[in-house]
């Protein structure tokens, strides 16, 4: 795939920019900015730039109001509820984690959920926050259905992230993951490659494991509502199909049920809709049981005898959660950012509809290798 | 299998005797004696009367200590941490959740976490306490290493089963589950039957994903640190190896890390001493986040939704979490448990051991099929 290589600074000017230029104020712009680069810094593109083409859609169809204002619908020292008014799912996260920790630092620990809300990008960007304050914290969200449960043809659950992050050295504990065995992004590139999928990735539409990539996408993109991916563990309860059906089942819970909001088989994805996504921010001040410092070095040396274990294969490293992101980081701010040219083109698109320059945000690149989106909301 | 058929009233008794007989108080005996009897009614047997072999050789070897009592040796409004003295798991547990229940209806939630303990028996059981409270409940446990985490050869994680549980109508949501891909007890059934294991369940010595049980079994049994059984996800990335091993994770954090007890590859084994085992029991009240029946019955109705889904087979009903126990209770309730005579064997050797008569608390059986176990701490 030809790719075009951005500075961080360079993707982040174009990315403030244009959000500026959908309606949101400098503020915002940077907030959701930030959000997305992360991900493109961490090596989750699927969440970074690769992203921008659907929340394009979703602000030029009304699906994402710009305006919106997160409202504390229900508060409590310990929680709150927030309803998100169909806003972007970054501020209102930013703002509902920020609520979470200053919660956490009066009272020890803290749960905020909101409804009404969008896509808010990688889970983690959130626990990073609670993680540099020095908390535990844990973020998930529901999302579109897409996970068909164990038993079942007919996808419900959403793909339902969990992140999880704890302060430690020299990289904090770092966990974020769909509770899908595979993100949808991981059948495309199976699809594009050509390669079958793996046993107990995704099903069809008569709930039978199926490794044709097309047919399980066919599924997805086609709104059948049946077949769709499995959770982690597979197809079995054998293999644990039943946990990681469990996890998301957690997760919506955490998300939908205690904010009253939509839970995933209820998203809408009409034009002029906010998706009803929710999300779950929850934070625990480690002082609350003891001293940080003494529990942030336990972890470290917890981390570093999982890092030194023998190793499966010796020339590969044995990784703990984050390692690899904070790695992809270092590498990505020195030596720039590869975007794949059909983002690129997408990127165009939109300084187009904005009526920004793109030669001056972009540069004047070769796009001819580049395929047009097929991306829409009805 | 040989089994011999008992009412629950019949285990029930000799169970709480038999811990009396141990050295524990009436309600002490009475409590360990429920965790054990719900795991057998619940169809979860490896933790009911078939570890009764375990808490036996614990105690005569002096790894559980029947007179510790639990100590809290920090604590908030929303947390505290215990430190169990080497006692009996079940004891400190039920103390640890009842704290925890006690402080999220003064406060609205509230962790507790647990060092220096032992086995505790099924996680589910104190999320069912947190659930028969009206509270969202999660519990949690480390256990001596058996997991291999993705890209090592080293038995470093424990099992570490994470349970949660929230109220609904006609049954709660009840998620219990190892985040290994399957319980060492698995493993031993396969072993039994001569069946190969599934691929992605366990690795030998060398790291490589092994299908023999026997060698598995060896690697865990012969305490050989290397070999033993993979995260839900399997042996690779591609699966979602990283996921369950970074449940895992969150399972570690809460329990030894938040306690400042040990982690699992630091649990003890031997004469004398507690293993170190450690717990966490988080509880939330619904009500800090709104009406606390209006989330019961949104969460009641997507249950419905789940269950109701379309079948991927017409003859296989799609089950929620907790719904198969509820139903294995009532049936055992009613048609009696089925022991297997090993396991019965074991409980005449207690009879033996504590000077208790075998005959009237288990009757005149025959147990010319039963195996003498080999377990034993050194």
């Amino acid at each position: 795939m030809a790719t075009i290589n951005y500075s961080a600074a360079q993707l982040e000017r174009f990315c403030r920019d244009a959000f500026k230029k959908f309606g949101f104020t400098e503020k915002e712009a940077e907030q959701i900015t930030d959000v997305l680069l992360l991900a493109d810094l961490y090596g989750v593109q699927s969440h970074g730039t690769q992203r921008l083409v659907r929340y394009h859609k979703s602000l030029e169809k009304g699906c994402v109001k710009p305006d919106a204002k997160p409202e504390i619908i229900f508060e409590t020292p310990v929680s709150a509820v927030i309803d998100a008014h169909a806003g972007m799912g970054q501020l209102v996260s930013i703002y509902a984690m920020n609520l979470a920790i200053e919660k956490a630092k009066r009272v020890g620990m803290a749960m905020v959920s909101v409804r009404n809300s969008n896509h808010f990008g990688i889970a983690g960007y959130y626990t990073k926050m609670a993680c540099d304050a020095g908390m535990i914290g844990l973020a998930c969200t529901n999302s579109e259905s897409i996970m068909v449960h164990t038993g079942s043809r007919q996808a419900i659950l959403g793909s339902n992230p969990i992140a999880f992050a704890m302060p430690a050295e020299p990289y904090p504990f770092w966990f974020d993951a769909a509770t899908t065995v595979v993100p949808k992004g991981k059948l495309e590139v199976y699809h594009k490659a050509g390669k079958p999928l793996h046993d107990g990735w995704g099903v069809d539409e008569n709930g039978e494991v199926c490794n044709d990539a097309e047919r399980v996408l066919g599924c997805i993109d086609g709104k059948k509502g049946v077949g769709g991916i499995l959770p982690v563990g597979g197809a079995e309860e054998a293999s644990g199909s039943h946990k990681g059906y469990g996890f998301s089942m957690i997760c919506e819970i955490l998300c939908s049920i205690t904010s009253g909001g939509a839970t995933s088989n209820h998203h809408k994805r009409q034009a002029g809709e906010g998706a009803g996504t929710c999300h779950a921010f929850m934070v625990m001040d480690p002082a609350v049981f003891g001293d940080p410092n003494t529990m942030k070095e336990q972890l470290s040396t917890f981390l570093t005898e999982l890092r030194m274990a023998k190793r499966a294969n010796e020339d590969q490293p044995i990784y703990t959660h984050g390692e690899k992101e904070i790695l992809s980081a270092e590498q990505r701010r020195k030596n720039g950012i590869d975007v794949d040219v059909s983002t690129v083109l997408e990127m165009v698109n939109i300084c187009k509809y904005l009526g920004m320059d793109s030669v001056e945000y972009l540069g004047d690149v070769d796009l001819s290798q580049a395929k047009q989106t097929t991306y829409d909301i009805k």
